[in-house]
């Protein structure tokens, strides 16, 4: 059975889980916390990260590097394009969206849903200002020029228009949405990929868990 | 004709340089210093980061998603292993070694090389020591910890190796190695790696245009 390290919320570990539900496959989820200082947790993965996929002898980290290896060792349901120059630029979008796009809307969802919540202090709204007036327009007018006139990325749903969502499903608790007047496509995009089942179904666990649901 | 943009010097730039000489690929480099500002470079690369590849109408950024992409078109010559598990491995071990370590790494190479000559400013020290005596040491375990008794890590060179020793290149220029009584095994894959005949040759190019040929 395969096992995934994580909690709910983290948007690297909603995309792994996306994808095993996308392709139908069964898992475990074990409870980690990223960065706790868990020793035991270092041992499968050094940065403390997660999410960590254990499938038999094989660990690994991040989840790029899970979600690609997924679709290697469990290619029944496709969820990369199947063109070599295609998958070349989903790879693109996911290292991309992992780095500097997660990063400026973990800020944003830190300060407004994380600080109050779990440490009982005001957000930072300087900071918050800076990131969605000044780092984030550039990545989201990039995005916006990327996408075809209607729906998804490379014709049907997969990885890339995923990765490219996820980390404004944490910026979206926090109270922050991608205006669809600056950005149509890509606001439609969030929408059309939020509907998609497996989606729908794991934000609705990922809810349950957070106290939403 | 290949295309890289992006400037000598930089460990992510070299490891494209080293895997294409290793598969034998011609290419043209585009001198671009990383982070520039230069609009016109971002409309390759929003980021502003160093390398992209141009191989025809394609255009990708990152070194980890430039070497996948090289390997799956021009697999003649395989950089990266075959088992499905071992590739996966040095998947992940480029993206630890792409991340944190390569951080820690430029952080020595900015401070103790970058900023006297580019800056005509002192290092800054303190900043130093607390990157070699407390970052480091717990990632230079796992590494240790990873590698086999002899040589590569997955029986023959492979970009597994090359992504790990990479940062460490930059580290030496700033006079910091590996140190051989802590991390035997580690020393010896960075000498090992250094002797490789496409390593050597690109660090003899790269020697010259940072003046120490």
């Amino acid at each position: 059975m395969l096992k995934v390290h994580g909690v709910h919320g983290s948007p690297f570990v909603r995309k792994v889980l996306i994808t095993l539900e996308f392709k139908g496959l069964g898992y475990e989820m074990v409870t980690q916390m990223p960065f706790s200082g868990d020793e035991d947790y270092k041992k499968l993965n050094p940065l403390g990260k997660i999410p960590t996929l254990v499938d038999g002898n094989l660990t690994l980290g991040d989840s790029k590097v899970i979600c690609r290896y997924l679709e290697s060792a469990y290619p029944e349901v496709p969820f990369y394009p199947a063109d070599q120059a295609e998958k070349a630029m989903a790879d693109w979008y996911d290292d991309f969206a992992s780095g500097p796009v997660a990063e400026l809307a973990a800020g944003i969802f830190f300060q407004r849903f994380m600080r109050p919540r779990a440490f009982q202090q005001e957000p930072d709204e300087v900071l918050i200002a800076n990131i969605i007036d000044k780092k984030l327009p550039p990545l989201l007018r990039y995005i916006e020029g990327q996408l075809p006139s209607e729906a998804y990325l490379f014709g049907v749903f997969s990885i890339a228009d995923l990765t490219l969502v996820t980390p404004f499903v944490n910026a979206s608790y926090a109270g922050y949405d991608v205006c669809s007047d600056a950005y149509p496509k890509f606001a439609a995009l969030i929408e059309a990929v939020r509907g998609e089942p497996a989606v729908a179904n794991i934000l609705a666990n990922e809810a349950k868990a957070l106290g939403f649901g």
